[in-house]
């Protein structure tokens, strides 16, 4: 049975920062498949993966990449499933190229961005939970319960740690 | 019965942007209600309204705001509905500021964002269908439908329109 | 007795930064609570403390936020008392981010806000003190003296130190 | 009897945006000085209003400025009283440069900085009047009624205006 | 005879950029073919396209596009034709969203991007003729002719127009 | 026997990124020169190169600079030689000062532009053999080969290489 | 005799900006020469009028430019003579790209860069008159004349002139 | 007897950026005095150096600063001798605060404004150089050496270091 979210990204250096949407999945029981595809050093791949992804049975795409990051918006535009994007950190402009180059899709195409980084790998994540909780309702009961623990974690006040 | 999608603003201004996310739903036959919900002006309504849209019967809400665009945000830490953020073009700032504050999510809390002003309110209209269509397959051949009539709407060639 | 001056932060590693606000408070002879309210993490929380803030006889609120910072200007929202943000740096965009979501809210509720990271902090401390100071002659005494022995510390010649 | 308020821009173009400072403080029924006093072009003038402003029964300094806006810093340099800080827009960098200018002070010297342009001065006028507030009744009831219409003027839903 | 050059472009709305490349190729004599090729909204087209230009007999690809300019560099992965990439202005970020989306590409897939908006559609014309010129020295002339004529048009001093 | 490609930098320490685009070249079997040639130091050198460098039988012009990078864009201003640009990442600015230098050149003298850095340079020698490969059948095949293997050296997954 | 001050630009539509320098220099009495130079579009003249500057008895050389403006720094790498920069505004990154392009000069060749537009160059023509009255008493009276009469010009309130 | 140039500079920090203008003035044999003046902590001595520095008998001012960097503004408002900027690096962003707080001035108060850190301190010096040479035939051809050994030590290639 094909996992219900893919998460996809264009090199083996994004895996650093997406390992954090895996491994928010697992948390949550959620099963997802990991792919490397580059939308530029393997175009074939990614239009064979994508315009296949409905398909396959996926629902939901989490796409990360970095630079003039491609992936993302070109996976939306080969598939009607929900495409979540996460702009990984670049070296020298640290990740504002990839973030303006994946949230500022014309209209037609939508890709939902996060938070450049791991921050937005996390809340890829828990939006592709969120997504999935509104016909799963036992999914829907394990968010609910990880986002109380998220708040019952927050400390009434700071503690020195030096 | 409750529309399946909420579209908030923080204010009477956003209005011009947001409306091409209610028009986008109607055109794919998806009802939408359009509130005005102030996090700064008016928290209050932000808490009641967000605290209680699940239970109200939302799936997605979308949220769209400008300048120190805190309503997709405050939304998002209220409610485990998924929730999709438009950046309103600011006067100064030209939206950069808006994109930040919407997209810059910590860990924890996701919205996804889309692209600053009109093109970014359509986009948010066709992400929350395509999640609906997830589990509504009338609506999934009407989104397939929309996407293949804007295709089909390319010129093969540009037009002299001096 | 409350003190008058709440120092908020939207979380434990926020410390590293709002600590230099409180160490100048301290230096100042100003009493000051610390506490972590996370606007995204624990709005209940964030309701509670700024709509109470007030009663509880807080005078002036500090708050520090990074990212999507939305604490200082939610805060604001419920409250009438004056409140000062400071902008934490963050990892990627170094705390521009920060300062873009804290600054630009838009007229009606206001923030006054500091520079980015640890001057700001300190600077937040001196602000809220000159505060308090226009009805405390004590406290004004001591912010002169500070002041001055601040101008005096200026050395007439850069030394070598390497 | 001198104002409680100082009002100071850099030069007549930027009262276009101080106005509503201005106008804001009337509505609260604070009375404020309005003067031009520019760093570069009339340094000694600031030296001798800054210098003075305290002994001349000023509590609260807003002081608004455009491009290398250093009056409001100045001005901070030369006072214990509290500054806020109005970045006014600026021709080709949008009020960039003014905001870093004026946020950017370092530690010692605070300004609280407000929005760029017309909100930064309302909202300049609104801390203002909550500093005075905390030792002014009176006036604290008019800043809870003026908050309390701000909500009240939200309307539920947007309408349209074409 | 296929054109040596193909002008692609996202949309009818880049033609008022791009017309100036295909009208600087007339003006040295080169054919130019231009075509509409979305690659969000026609990514079959952009794949048979792309796949197919060296076939077709084409040398050069100049591509324009704004925003989340994908354009450029999924044509480049797609074909080993020297590709010139058009950032055109965007409404809101003015194309430095579409300048970094294009300029930014990974190693290994290259786009030789030229200035934002109408300079460099003129610019990648003049580009894409130089590439021509290497081997063609009647195009080598004209080119010279072209480029002389430019300098020998550059007035000793300027002329007051008022 | 001139070689086809020069690769120019405006200093020893651009080096560094420049290597990769020389290394590029030599996986190819593409003969370049490497030289130091200064806009600011050497004006008289970069003269005397660009205004020969056609003569010389040079095809195309590689050169890195960062900074003011003026170097690219006077080489063009020079020849009718293609000229690639590659912004070399400075210390404070990261590069996006050299890259506005280098890529928006105004109407009539073009920089075909790369990334900024290391990915730049790699990708202004894939460039840069694409336009010799247009009259070169036996590199076309190398070029071909190299961008085979490279898509072929994607893996299907991450690894995890902690 | 020639004239103390050169003024250059890159190009006629430099003239809107940089009349303001002539305009400003002829109002404190010292002559300049105004040229268009280009330094992408006519490099041998910029090389023999900056070669031979000196020589021709300049002592200060303002030079305007826009985009990727070469042209101060160019003119500095040729000269000892003292070269100040005005960055004309451009129209897609507001001169933004002419400001980073000319006072990121390197280590070694200097230009004194002013502001982005009209301010700049009025200030080009301030700066340059206050280096020749370093040996010139006549023009150091009427510099400090002119400067008194700013001065004096400054109002002591906004007027209002809606 | 005065120095002729004086570097000043708003903290101790400042000096491993400022040193480099020291240095380079030795190394022409021009004596520079160094003076810490900080625009915030120290604003009477601002004004008393800067009111003094002609009739002291200085003939240039190098004024550095990092954040808002008011110094060198403030300086130049308060003399007619010519002022040269160094924005030095800043924490969080970069330096590129120093230099808008340095760069745009108003029209009336010049300060010509050099690069970001060592290289703009070097530069200041050079061009403080280069003014005194105007009248100082035995500096003038100092600085003609140093400029020409600098162009002599630029190598023909670069070498390998690894």
């Amino acid at each position: 049975m094909t996992a219900p979210i893919a998460i996809i990204m264009g090199s083996q250096s994004d895996w650093d920062t997406m390992r954090h949407a895996a491994e928010t999945l697992d948390a949550l029981g959620v099963v997802a498949d990991t792919r490397i595809v580059s939308a530029h050093r393997t175009p074939d791949r990614l239009f064979a993966f994508a315009k296949g992804a409905k398909a396959e049975g996926y629902k939901v795409i989490i796409a990360g990449a970095g630079g003039a990051a491609h992936l993302p918006g070109m996976a939306a535009a080969l598939t009607e499933l929900p495409v979540f994007g996460v702009p990984v950190e670049s070296r020298t402009l640290k990740g504002v190229d990839s973030l303006y180059s994946i949230v500022q899709m014309p209209a037609g195409i939508p890709v939902g961005t996060l938070a450049i980084g791991k921050a937005g790998a996390i809340n890829a994540a828990l939006l592709a939970a969120a997504v999935l909780a509104l016909s799963d309702p036992a999914l829907s009961g394990r968010l609910a319960a990880w986002r109380k623990a998220q708040t019952d974690a927050v400390a009434e006040r700071p503690e020195d740690k030096a």
